[in-house]
């Protein structure tokens, strides 16, 4: 049986990274079910769901912060993706990534300005 | 001479930080006045300048990478400062900071909050 | 109403940290009591209370990556408590910060040996 | 002329890794011995030789630290092999990175977890 | 109109990097162009070219820094290329990449030391 | 029986950090007199008693990656101080510290040169 906060998650999951979210959750499915679990409990179900900030504000600080931390390059890809699907401008997910060579430095968000060019080509092929 | 940018940053800055930027960057300014220069030019003369964030986001993203990278407390109190000066709520602040628990850990999200209750406590207090 | 997780997550709390571990929850209660709700649900009530892993292992695991982290000093110290409380010899949590030294580098090493000194010179006075 | 504890190392390493860790450290001889040698020596011969831990919880902690650290994917596969060659069961393998959700954040244990799956198939893939 | 500052850096990112630094900034021209200046401008326009460092100097610090952060690979590698150009030689490289194990572990040593191997390898192919 | 590397490790440590590598080594032994030990022994026995790099120069990485970590202070200021001792200008000290800005961002540069600054003022207030 799952519980409200799974459902509410995966709710939010699906409408947030669309079909690019079920694969990477159906990979990690097959090696731990429960870690699925947790991230639509608790990341999605628990935190997104919150009202406080914009869904779009929500992203961006998520490109933000993976961006800084620099070890995180598949997640980082999936929440450009999520910034771009719930609204945010291709130039506003930019503004946050060149803001990062401040904070974590210039090949943080080296980094980070290539996988956002990855996934803009990525959206333009499939358009 | 100053530089255009310079000048732009050092504006930026004071109406960001208040006096408490000026304190820091007068205590740098004793050892290394180049760094002083370099901060005011490029993160406030040249980023935070620009347009394509409200300055309003541009805290929010900052606050959430200090708050990942978990190393930087004293830039990070200074930023929920500057967060709230440029007229961010205070539960926008607790928001990202508590969305940093998924990113970065529980332990970074709890020394975030406990940097932005310091900072809350010292404006009550002065207020 | 408090869910079956933050229950279990409570007890589980009292169980390992005690006096010290309610104390830091009332600290961050009167800053954002949501965030000391999440971490009774899901680190205690969810992780902690998984079989699969003794509560010793648990807390040793979390121990070498605070201190290969670095930047969590105060929940270093909290989790060496932790270790001791739920059973580990000061040995075993001495073992388990020297061999950090090999994967995140002698500094992390020796600041994480001092926060361990730091805490059995604490419970050495309170005993 | 190999010191005592070289050898020493040696043998561990073997017996932990098998060709693998061979692999590696040929690998690593072409371009610098010394670092070889230092490897076996201070980690092997040194630090996993010492009493005070069973090696099944100096992998655990192991798995554990690099997991958190999220920069150093090749060791976290070679100890993921190491702990499961001594004696881990997966189960307790993927409790740990489990676990790191909550210290490192959910990417950290995400990329963690992704790792493990690979090392299990590849072990299922060679038996 | 460019800027002494950004004509500067982009002679000394020529003298240093050779075409592999021209090919680097133009793949990321073509996705953020305000970066490619930034980094012109103050890295090499502003640091580079300050004097109060030789450049050997300037890349080898730049070298250890990588190798012990960890998650910046391309920079690492375009680094070490950079500080060979420089004057630099193959065992200095390689004492500073061996020194990081003390500061960040062996891990980010053995990263550091696999990347200068390809750099190594690469020069040797290409000359 | 103290090794050769041991002795030659304690050598260079006196020779470097003085009376204050002394003190740092003592408070260290009360807690754990093998990770003393293994401090004399490895990176100082090992490390920098090669030939290949300055002892400058080794000062010089070490501040560059302990500034970029930023997680390290107490060790940070240890290395300032020796790279003062072993013949560096606070002018090298400050370029490195100011060059990491570039690459771990601005409050990494302003955190080491605060420290930077502290270790002036008590080099100043001995003197």
């Amino acid at each position: 049986m799952e519980s409200e906060r799974y459902q509410r998650g995966d709710n939010i999951l699906s409408e947030i990274y669309g079909n690019e979210g079920a694969r990477v959750m159906s990979d990690l499915e097959a090696v731990c079910p429960d870690l699925v679990r947790y991230i639509k409990e608790f990341p999605f179900g628990d935190i997104y769901s919150r009202s406080g900030l914009e869904l779009k504000t929500r992203e961006l600080i998520t490109v933000a912060a993976l961006t800084a931390m620099g070890n995180a390059r598949p997640q980082l890809k999936s929440h450009i993706h999520g910034a771009l699907n719930v609204g945010c401008s291709r130039e506003e997910v930019m503004e946050v990534i060149l803001q990062m060579a401040v904070y974590a430095g210039f090949p943080a968000a080296l980094n980070g300005m290539t996988a956002a060019g990855e996934v803009f080509n990525q959206r333009d092929r499939s358009s």
